[in-house]
């Protein structure tokens, strides 16, 4: 049996090393048109921000090495120009020589990757502007980081990729701007938890520039102008360019493979494609999102990794292997903050139109009597019909990539709020508490779902009723530190004494800091007689975030 | 609707405090032996050790607190001394005034948690000799330290609280040696995780005396003589006693309540004991092991809570929520070690002859080219029929309470190793790597249980076929640096070419330093035409930590 396999980073790499280990005897042929295989893609915005410092750990295997152990053709520098489905060949041409061939295969697996966008903006063409997505990339800007020291930074684009750049290219000394078109940074997730990292990173000394879009580029003396619709140009010695990645579907277009409704090669539960000798993995292929249903195109090393496994097994044994689709699991480190997200964001829910209901709590990263105690937030949203849960967000210090570790399992396996309320974490004081916060917002979810317990999400409560009633149930000082414009105080320790003070005919929204006080005071408030009681998901805390966060945003457009 | 509760630490305060969540009106009685209530039971050995430096930070609610917050009814250094069931009331004495009186009930939750096991040894009651427990044994052993400076401590019983108390004395400065009558630390581990950690004790300046019994104790002018079973007895100033507990059963047995097999109380799936007037959560109960089936008890902090949230449920709502039992899930901080378990050792399950297979794998915390990562070692058991996960047990450094949580909720979920396959964890380089360490141990039992790929435990490798060929597949710098006895050195890179070396006649055993080229390499020679070919789990590096231990043991007995 010969494979040949187009692509040999993550996917492709993964087919080629799996494809080996079951079929001592298949002769293999991976083509590759950079120079380096199997690269760690990931950790490029970390040598360029030189926490990675030697270049060669960025290579996970060598074309030489990988040849050795797996006994693998490996072709780099190589590009396959056409497939022939029809003969069953491949053309290919040796990017150094120019040599022209073909190929034939028995079976073909692509994994062609993906594409940075680059915008056709005037001025797109000047020296300073980048994208990052290969070695080639990065050490292009190391070597211009390195030798025209510049000063100023913009990045364009705030997705995960485009905020390692910034952290990175700030740890290194520049003023760094990031510039974004939405309305908030970091799309996969929602804006409350957005807005955390947003102000955490103004903190850091990153400028934003939100709903912003980039116009065009100019020189002007030793430096560039970024040009922004109705807002005054940024000053930049460097720019990276980081808004998106499109898949490479281009050979398998011209070939005449099936390509499907989000743009990436079609392929079905086996890693088929519409030709059945074609199999393809990793960013260029499209696949049903295991919570939508709809196809979607997954931009992601786990995924790559875990689909190459699988066409693997496919290849060698017959299609025997499912491939169950993406969650999307993915996380940053911004500065001191972490930040993930799992499933689908409550937003896309919404444009989705799929039933969902939300829980936000804020919890310790482990025991509070153990020094070193971290808060995070986490959101989730689960199904009203069976609490089976749809995403999570996490964001905060220590811990937040466990956490989203655990949640990420449970929607994987389409699990429910009860398996995160019987969740049991491995506790002792320096790891969790005796109620983990993935406890924690399974118990939430559980009283909102069973309880009848109504929440407000805090992106919500402007546009509650003009008559509501606005209770803080915190205590006086920290209510005379600063609360919610028209709230008034009666501290949770005193409610039950001061019921008479409670408006009997208005609803009624409790808030406190973190959302459990507001919670006690409305199982207290609803048992006492009072109908209409909704509590302040998050509290005050993630509202506060949230409310200065959108009037930044709204300060910038003017 | 008014309720009793017996015990107001974690099980009981819990219940309380759900209780009046879900019931307003109704009337709550807790009655606490002890001084405080809802404590942190599990950060006492820290705040010995001064990690905790502030007492107040122990105490999660004081009774002021608590009964403000809930409106409930606390009475501390107040005993119940009998249950009456027939009448409904339990008498109980203040053990400050003496007073002793009747209360009546409609429901009774009992939470008497269990007592530290003070064997009957001769000189057991000398001065200096403690348990820990309860916040009154933490003062007095705190005071003791204060006071009398002690240089020397003798901790006797290696279990998680055992070496947590070892590790916070030693911090203090003290000289520490911990004796065990197991062959092993950690009892709820397998030994060749629980070597990994005796050697890094070791390393610490931890003297370990395993194998060994205490015979008695003795006062020698102003220091203790432990006495040791065939051994010298050891130097102390301080002994802790921490061999175990024992749940405090006594009330509900002579309330006439039904005590299980396992020595607990004995409660139906609603926590309902053989009263249904009467409900049990905590550390006295006895509940069905999920994966034995047999009544088991747990001593740990979250599931008491759990019960806790449950039995306040179906005593408000009538039952309707079971509680599904306990997977025992636990985890240590052993000085740069974490190290815990999941579900049920693999001892214990060959004890319990519940069939199972094992796979164990070494892997980085975070991707290898991030600066940081560190190495943990992962050992699961799964169904041989299924691959259901039975158990897991990890150890390492950064990570390891993830992977663990990870692990126990698959487990709890009663999912399988494809689950672990599929597992998409929160990957970017400070987090995770594109193969996380439980995708790569899924893989690794994918393979034992449908590749056929078969493996040897290290603790299995001195009992192999006496003609069977060791063929180390490490580079010959990694052979000339220590290999296993009798082992030839056939590198992974030249096996395909040196097949001729390859004895064609015996059982072949192959190890690399950590199991991944070992597999390699068995892949190529089952494809080869050898049949007979064994990949020893966890490579040298966890057979020689394994093989030293035993030796280091073995010398200790004589």
């Amino acid at each position: 049996m010969k494979y040949i396999i187009i692509g040999a980073v993550a996917g492709g790499a993964s087919t080629a090393a799996r494809l080996r280990r079951l079929d001592e005897h298949a002769e293999i042929v991976i083509f590759e048109k950079g120079q380096y295989i199997s690269y760690a893609n990931c950790g490029l915005p970390y040598y360029i921000g030189n926490v990675i410092k030697d270049r060669n750990k960025l290579f996970v295997q060598t074309a030489t090495s990988f040849a050795a152990r797996f006994n693998v053709d490996v072709r780099v520098s190589t590009e396959v120009t056409a497939i022939n489905p029809s003969v069953k060949t491949v053309s290919a041409i040796n990017l150094l020589t120019g040599e022209e061939y073909t190929e034939s295969y028995d079976k073909l697996v692509l994994s062609p990757g993906a594409s940075p966008i680059r915008p056709a903006l005037p001025g797109i063409q000047i020296e300073g502007i980048f994208t990052v997505r290969n070695v080639g990339d990065t050490d292009y800007i190391k070597g211009y980081v390195t030798e025209s020291k510049p000063q100023k930074a913009v990045v364009i684009g705030a997705g995960f990729i485009g905020l390692e750049m910034a952290e990175n290219l700030h740890e290194l000394g520049l003023e760094v701007s990031v510039v974004e078109m939405g309305n908030q940074i970091l799309a996969p997730v929602d804006l409350p938890i957005a807005a955390i990292a947003q102000k955490h990173l103004r903190e850091k000394g990153i400028q934003l520039h939100l709903n912003t879009a980039v116009t065009g580029f100019e020189k002007e003396d030793d430096h560039l102008k970024v040009q922004l619709q109705d807002k005054a140009a940024l000053d930049a010695d460097l720019v990276i360019l980081s808004i998106g990645v499109r898949p490479d579907t281009k050979l398998a277009e011209n070939a005449g493979l099936k390509i499907g409704q989000a743009k990436g090669i079609w392929v079905n539960e086996y890693l088929q494609t519409s030709d059945p000798d074609i199999y393809a993995v990793g960013d260029a292929i499209e696949y049903a999102n295991p919570i939508s249903g709809q196809p979607t195109i997954t931009f992601l090393a786990g995924p790559a990794n875990k689909q190459g496994r699988i066409c693997a097994n496919n290849l060698a044994f017959g299609n025997n292997q499912k491939y169950n689709g993406s969650i999307n699991t993915a996380i940053v480190k911004l500065f001191d903050l972490t930040v993930g997200a799992a499933g689908m964001a409550v937003k896309h829910l919404e444009r989705n139109k799929i039933p969902h209901l939300t829980a936000t709590i804020h919890g310790n990263s482990h025991a509070g009597y153990y020094p070193g105690a971290q808060l995070m937030t986490i959101q989730i949203a689960f199904s009203p019909e069976n609490g089976q849960l749809l995403s999570a967000q996490v964001i905060g210090g220590e811990g937040v990539d466990k956490r989203l570790d655990v949640l990420s399992s449970v929607i994987k396996n389409k699990g429910t709020i009860y398996d995160l309320i019987e969740f049991e974490q491995a506790y002792a004081p320096p790891f969790s508490s005796a109620k983990d916060p993935v406890n924690m917002v399974g118990f939430v979810s559980e009283n909102i779902l069973l309880g009848g317990l109504k929440v407000i999400e805090c992106s919500k409560l402007d546009s509650v009723e003009a008559n509501a009633a606005l209770i803080d149930v915190r205590t006086p000082t920290e209510f005379a530190g600063g609360t919610i414009e028209g709230a008034v105080n009666i501290p949770l320790d005193e409610i039950r004494n001061r019921l008479t003070e409670v408006p009997t005919d208005k609803p009624l929204h409790i808030f406190c800091q973190q959302g459990m006080r507001g919670y006690l005071a409305q199982r207290i408030l609803v048992q006492s007689g009072f109908r209409n009681v909704t509590n302040l998901s998050g509290g005050y805390l993630l509202w506060k975030t949230y409310k200065d966060e959108m009037e930044q945003a709204e300060a910038e457009v003017l």
